[in-house]
């Protein structure tokens, strides 16, 4: 994805929310300091600020409110990615060793805890409530979101409908709530927030689609993963849903009891290609695209500015490399 | 301690907490409210709702804002527990496996999050603005004044000023929120606030004082610790501090050095010894019923009542078993 070019319109913004978030992350105990340091140098992409920004922008003026949003959000994310690290005992993260990895699992979380902490207060201290909920009903959301994913894995139990509300909730959640915070900064229309919310919402899941996409097609340069995780992992995603439903009886129970028993690479190709001859591929592909041009609707009655057509830009570049 | 006395005036509130506490932790998750069924069953102690009720039922009525509080306190505590169970690996709480043992590392997690969640979305829902910035901040200073003692206990770096510092700030706030929390429920008036934020401050470092005391007294049935766990993990806690500041340089650097270096059984009595020997015992006895007094005078002036006599017999309760 080229974020270059997506940022254009914001990034005097960009760069003065680094002062914000910089601010938030210093206290008066040293080894969090040396932490946070360490963290600052690793610096992420700010995909949620860019999303915050552009949303505020499409629909308003950039204002203070907004900082505390994008502030809220990346505290929040950076949180977040350090618990992960913990749970998933990641020695990694951004190329760099983890915090857990330096310095324990101890302080990792304590860490996390620290920025989750600053990011309520800092809200708190502005007032601003309404964000404090769109980010709450987030977490609320992501974390059922995970537990429904994994509750489904065990039990086999998966449909599309259920897929839709596991991708909804664990990718899609946090997106819509940056693209709510960032027109929330601005405006109070109802109907304003209701669509960029639905535009995120929209956005998120394409995203997730064409991450369950990249699992089937290999492509680990994007996806940073190894190819077809999913199955490994024994997960079920839309692309194999899709051909389950419309293959045989016997077929489809040969495939699952493929998936459940670690399968090796020569079981891998099978399922690959079970999904790509019923069409688990292209139903996906179109079904993403969907979403995508759903997202996009939702943002085209508002008039034409540097920053809608961020936004477009970013709707196009999801499915870029897949399709 | 003898819970059943104290909770006494407060016994009808703390059944009734049990159905608002209940209430968020379900979902349509099936997984999760299997696991909150789990926990539910081994239902702890409630001792922060009891804080918060017998605080607010000394400076008012309790109202339907007590039980927000309480629920909030007690789901950001059970959340807690539950990733500090993750970051320790522990097996066993309260008697009963884990949830890491029983579910996995990121389903203990995920479930500590939404609990977090809950107790956001609840204050949220209800306009407890004052309830969320009291807990935000000792989330803070919780996170901030564990990174200070492992900060220091790797530095050897510690005083008795940096000793409070790090009791107040991981054991003292959340107690004193609890408090604060309870008065904010039923009163605007500052006054009052301060004094019962500050009743549970000094409550939680004498609380503190007497853990850091039992580990030197090997007491073991009371704090479920094995004994002298803080030699053995080279933590440098008050007993400890008084000791070397008091003994000639020769002798604390001897004792340093054991304490850095695994000590066995044999160097563990010596340090006891020590430290006896040099009054660490007698002197944190000494600061702790100070503390103790301190907390009392600050709720004296409030009429009698069964909820003051139950707050009294608290602070009372808390050396109990040690001098």
């Amino acid at each position: 994805m080229n974020l270059t070019e997506i940022i254009q319109p914001i990034k005097t913004e960009l760069l003065e929310f680094e002062r914000f978030f910089k601010k938030m992350m210093f206290s008066k105990v040293k080894l969090l300091n040396i932490i946070s340091h360490y963290i600052l140098r690793q610096k992420g992409k700010r995909i949620r600020p860019t999303l915050v920004f552009l949303s505020a922008k499409l629909v308003g003026d950039i204002n203070e409110s907004t900082f505390h949003a994008a502030t809220l959000v990346e505290l929040l994310h950076t949180a977040t990615l350090i618990h992960d690290d913990v749970v998933d005992e990641s020695d990694m993260r951004r190329g760099f060793p983890s915090l857990n990895s330096i310095w324990g699992n101890k302080v990792a979380v304590l860490v996390g805890d620290f920025f989750l902490a600053q990011g309520l207060l800092l809200s708190l201290k502005h007032k601003e409530y309404r964000f404090l909920h769109i980010t709450s009903e987030a977490v609320r959301r992501m974390s059922e979101g995970e537990l429904l994913e994994i509750q489904t894995s065990r039990s086999n139990d998966i449909d599309e409908e259920v897929y839709f509300r596991i991708i909804s909730d664990k990718t899609a959640s946090l997106i819509s709530a940056c693209c709510e915070l960032g027109a929330a900064s601005t405006t109070d229309d109802e109907v304003v927030l209701y669509k960029l919310k639905n535009f995120g919402e929209n956005l998120g899941i394409a995203f997730q689609l064409r991450d369950d996409l990249l699992d089937y097609m290999g492509e680990t340069s994007i996806t940073g993963k190894p190819v077809a995780s999913d199955i490994r992992d024994g997960k079920i995603t839309l692309p194999l849903i899709y051909a389950l439903k419309n293959s045989s009886r016997k077929e489809s129970r040969r495939v699952m009891k493929i998936i459940k028993n670690n399968p090796r690479n020569k079981d891998i190709f099978y399922v690959i290609d079970f999904v790509k001859s019923y069409g688990g591929i292209d139903y996906t592909l179109k079904v993403a695209e969907e979403y995508l041009e759903r997202a996009k609707s939702l943002i085209s009655d508002f008039s034409d500015s540097l920053a809608k057509a961020s936004l477009l830009k970013l709707a196009d570049f999801v499915l870029e490399r897949v399709s």
